[in-house]
């Protein structure tokens, strides 16, 4: 399902004024707006093929209808966001979930959708059918050497599935651990899953990244094998310069400060990527910028600094990612509000005047810092956000064509109301 | 499957002495041990009908093999539990995973293995097939009168069932709550909630109980509607004399001091039940005394106090119940475990010189009421657990004798491998 | 030390034109700008008197200079910030560090400044020179009935001060609770600490009202006696109608969902004050605003719904107070940011349009919802605050004012830089 | 204040046909017991120097009479705990609290007790009398060279202090970081501390250790600057071989899993020293094992097997310490407390069938596993801990003994009731 661009126009036309007004505005009070919205229409934010049905819990899952059956319905998805935001301009795929059986048609298909494939995901968390080991007891850290060359075999085939689509970085997220004191010693699991990366690392191609994604707890709840970005930062050390940490905002424990941590791991050199979502109580994967939106521009400040110490490009140098879960909305409604409040909190970081709070921290001045964070923080952005979209080709407002357009419905029509995409 | 008593007279016969030394030991050690071995032998814990079979993550489900496949298995697989430690007297159903198709039938099948029916429990957090109305957005909380309506109804059927199985309680957990700010009105949730409640309420027949369960979080991830015990107490006091807080281990805020709720619920009269497990981060459903063996013996001192202040019987006048989940165990074994954990605190709890704790407490000596405390917690109760369950006809060391017997083998060449038991 | 009319008027001429602008641009977006500009300039919070010196850790405190040295100083800090922001009328005194001499004197003193006086504090978690009893092991909730009864005449003596300046309520906060398992009996902690309580309550004047604020830990490290919302309801309900809950932002556990607290006190009628603050670990006591200011935003939400639903004055109805602490700012600075980031707050749920909120959550949009809230927290509604400022003869930039004017220098030279504040 | 020997031997011959009792039963249950008893002798816990006067909070702080004066009386207090439990044989000083004017003297003083000098603890997080520069905003994370270098020179002076008294460790605590914000720049702060840490790093004797203490927040409520073993161990990493990481229990997020990081930690040959205590939500500093006993008893697991794996010494090659503060409780009882509750906690460890345990792992058992840990941590193994003291001619029961002889009403008889040591 496509919109025509120009029923985009059609729209855009409508609130065209009123967003000119704000805009106008917004120049006045802001000299290098120009700047800032230049680097908003470049930046991108890669979607997983999983987000795009409706996700679930243990005690349940309420469908929403129309969901992608096969990976080229997933495409088009993306597709669809990407024309109305122009922000969406990559997929990442998860496998065995969109195994591709013909590479260079999904190449194509992507390509008609000015998509690219960004980090290929593997999944050694569930059994697939007529897999010869269970990862009910891990897959990298698992005492069955046997256990773990098929974890190993199996992120090599992802490897694989990568290139052919052009793709450039693996992420590896294992959900080993233990749910009991005794289940397993820390040591061997450590031992065991660094061999394990080791051999998978040894297989990427010389300009592909391998991050290596921690979490606190679940789906254990005693222990887990990469649990933090000490660990991370652990493995991807001690595997080489192609390897890197990467931080999901929900996978720490309570309170931690996480801009704190992607500061550190600039500093290292050591951050490979990012999965943005929001939570309250643990890997909730609610809506971007739906809980802690303060939080999501102080890590975006750190991003912006960090990256700008050491040459990195915002766009690019960094993997870009949504990773959420979508119980109770439509998982596209969803996703284009996760993407805007991405780009919002990214425009709000471009926006600190980085020069003055420098100055301020070299004179401990906490409360002109405190006053610099929050002049961009409480800036209304919206209007630049938007204008990188007119730019672009993209809907001043994504979500009211998308509802104006009845796209769920149509997606219903075309697709049937019981589907059920794969994820979680 | 069984296991003869004759056969558990044996494996008894081969540990005996070893059993009798230890308890001889303890008995020179604890003056009051033979009245503390006769209220072990009256504690019954009830065991969930859905926690027989293997638990699962939204991440995914590692089936052990075995698991019951009917009521009338789930009830056999709770006798077997009882006959080795004559202590799981009593089982919890689930409306609708267990609905009885003929009471009378399944009444005498639980007679025949000593078991009662314990709390009923109904389940508004799932849709089930055919259902009219969908519970995505809440059910008693719910904006639509015939989605509460639907709620209602179906608690009121759980209620029947249990008349017809002589249970006396219904217990009510309800997931409803919003994963997003603004989702909800929260005091309009709480007003329906309440409505819902008593509409209910005034089905239970007048020896009936109803339990109102309460939940920090999880499905939900912003908000829940029965969210800690002082919602659960605001409603249960608005419902009237039948209604009663139920706490689960589980369903609290990191950090929470759960005996002090314990005891303040108990001083109001307005403790129902308990459901037990273990966790470290959230409802991780862990086996009972896996990860706070200390927290659990606290919580027994404050249940044994409170009982005691109020004339009530520790063996019947609260419902209690493990609650847990069975990723990476035998559902078993972990059975086991669990109501060893369990009787072992109680033990430990009734072993606390409480007149010397009073008189600590009204000299302000702090180190001497630790003191007391970690006497009781640091001595070796187990000889008297297992002289309890000895002299109820029980094993001394069940999960022996499971282990002896093989007993899942024996499940699974009955029931088969892929078996999936009702459950989450 | 006073800043004239003339100067304030001086630096609002200079940053008018500017002001004008964005003002205009707003009252282009929003219809009813001007009432809510009419609803913040009626809005106070009271400041209280122990905030205006640098506050401390245990582990060491790093005084700032100029810091008041008696009642009348801490009055005059507060009629300076009052006449720059015009929102700070009120102050809320804390015995014994505030004792009034001179009742007459000090009401005099703080008319002077246009200052009313909010609620009294007691204190009876420190030791003061020369008091018979020690509160080591509690106050209210002492299994000494001696200390007790201290701890009930301090409490009275409070109202007496408090009647004699005109104040009309009390806040009790009590640090009663224990560090240690077994340390005290959570009954009789409770049923002593409700005895005490009713024995002030006795003494309250018909128009008062008295605040039972809690607080889940600090400086009771294993249970406090008035430890949560449930607990503090518990005590109000059973008080009777002029006993309140206070809320203080910090006194939650990890992860709380305030506002669903605020929306259930307010339904049961029993918010009575709140204490605004920001933390991200416990009760940090940093400015408000500074850490979760989306959280802010959303209970001002529930403040501004619920008063609405109960036809509540929102300026008068509640007890509105910062209770903060100054480590690493200048104290009167963090106020001034602290006053603004509330006004901000209730400024921007003023501007929630409630009538669609309300629409969307009958038809269960959870999107549409939270593009409402966020339509109103995304909106720069500082012009609208500095307005409200302007038109009661306050600054349209109070901090620099402030800076321009050196005030801190000002008071080192007239209090000198030595002098320490009461207060922790 | 000293306790003949001839008194202790007296109170041991009353309780001595209970104890062997005790003993001869547990010895019949445990073939290595002489094994394990041998090693408990052995193990020695150092007592810092601030943890024998009464501690506070930011609340207030109720002191309890006869507390140290000075350092001779400090070293007098660890002796006679050390009299008693002969597993307090060191003492730990904090400078400036306990310069040591006559270095001789002191090493004398301390040798007629039995006690070595541990680690030696450098304090920039509080300013002194006379002090050049402000820690206001951090000591070696300060923006100021001079601040910083100020820093350096007091750790150097340290260094030395603790040559003069045969001391071979450093413990570096530093508060720095921030309380909001925008505060500081992490990666600078980073910087500044890692080139302060090595220029002190540079000045240690060849045999000495640095101990690199992590904290995850307070005083600082936003950010700290040696925030998580990650960052310790980043630390620890650049600066050399004579670098470790220093775990204290209570400076963690909410549910981390300690005895996984002290697994890591040893795997990587980088744990140097233990900070022991208990706490339930933050730096509580409660008594050793007074709230979650069964989490000690997995770090010490994990210390165990750690430990063995590298061929280290248990009771010399990390760095063993109490650091816990006494509000409520006898500094010197709580004290005892501790010792016991880590001596308790290292015997269950020690107990443990780590053979059976292995191979439980290898079969990924986990009830099995859970069973040999649980096995070790319910039995009763205080006869074993006192039979050690026993044998080392302290006392069968510390606490009675001190009770029993009236200690701190001595103390306070020589002391004076308001002495107040220096401390927190």
């Amino acid at each position: 399902m496509q919109i025509d661009q120009n029923k985009i126009d059609g729209y855009n036309s409508q609130s065209l004024r009123k967003h000119e007004r704000a805009l106008a505005f917004l120049q006045g009070e802001i000299p290098h707006a120009a700047e800032i919205i230049s680097q908003l229409g470049e930046f991108q934010i890669a979607i997983p093929s999983w987000a795009l049905g409706t996700g679930g819990t243990r005690f349940g899952r309420f469908p929403a209808g129309g969901e992608p059956r096969n990976l080229e319905e997933k495409i088009e998805d993306i597709g669809l966001l990407h024309r109305l935001n122009r922000a969406s301009g990559a997929i990442s795929l998860h496998i065995p979930w969109d195994i591709p059986e013909d590479p260079a048609h999904i190449r194509a298909v992507a390509a008609a959708h000015g998509l690219k494939f960004d980090a290929m995901n593997s999944n050694t968390f569930q059994d697939q059918p007529g897999q010869a080991h269970s990862y009910k007891f891990g897959s990298l850290q698992n005492v069955s050497r046997d256990i773990r060359q098929q974890a190993i075999e199996h992120n090599i085939e992802v490897i694989r599935h990568g290139i052919a689509l052009g793709s450039e970085s693996l992420t590896v997220w294992l959900s080993d651990g233990s749910c009991f004191p005794g289940q397993l010693s820390f040591r061997k699991a450590f031992e065991n899953t660094l061999e394990g990366l080791s051999e998978i690392y040894a297989e990427l191609p010389d300009n592909w990244k391998m991050f290596v994604e921690y979490k606190a707890f679940e789906p254990n709840f005693y222990s887990t094998t990469v649990g933090d970005w000490g660990q991370s930062l652990l493995y991807a050390s001690k595997l080489g310069p192609k390897a890197y940490t990467l931080v999901d905002l929900g996978h720490h424990l309570p309170n931690a400060n996480i801009e704190q941590i992607v500061a550190l791991l600039l500093m290292e050199g050591k951050l490979g990527g990012f999965h943005f979502n929001d939570s309250k109580y643990g890997d909730d994967d609610l809506t971007v910028g739906s809980i802690k939106p303060y939080q999501l521009f102080l890590i975006f400040c750190e991003l912006v600094d960090g990256m700008n110490a050491r040459g990195m490009k915002h766009a690019t140098d960094l993997g870009w990612m949504i990773d959420a879960s979508h119980n109770v909305k439509d998982p596209l409604e969803d996703l284009l509000q996760s993407v805007e409040a991405i780009q919002i909190a990214y425009a709000q970081a471009l926006l600190v005047d980085r020069k003055a709070l420098t100055a301020a921290q070299e004179r401990n001045d906490v409360v002109a810092a405190q006053e610099i964070l929050q002049q961009a923080y409480r800036t209304d952005v919206r209007p630049m956000v938007a204008e990188a979209r007119l730019r672009a080709g993209g809907a001043l407002e994504p979500l009211s064509v998308y509802r104006g357009e009845q796209v769920r419905a149509g997606l219903i029509r075309r697709r049937g109301l019981v589907t059920i995409a794969t994820g979680l």
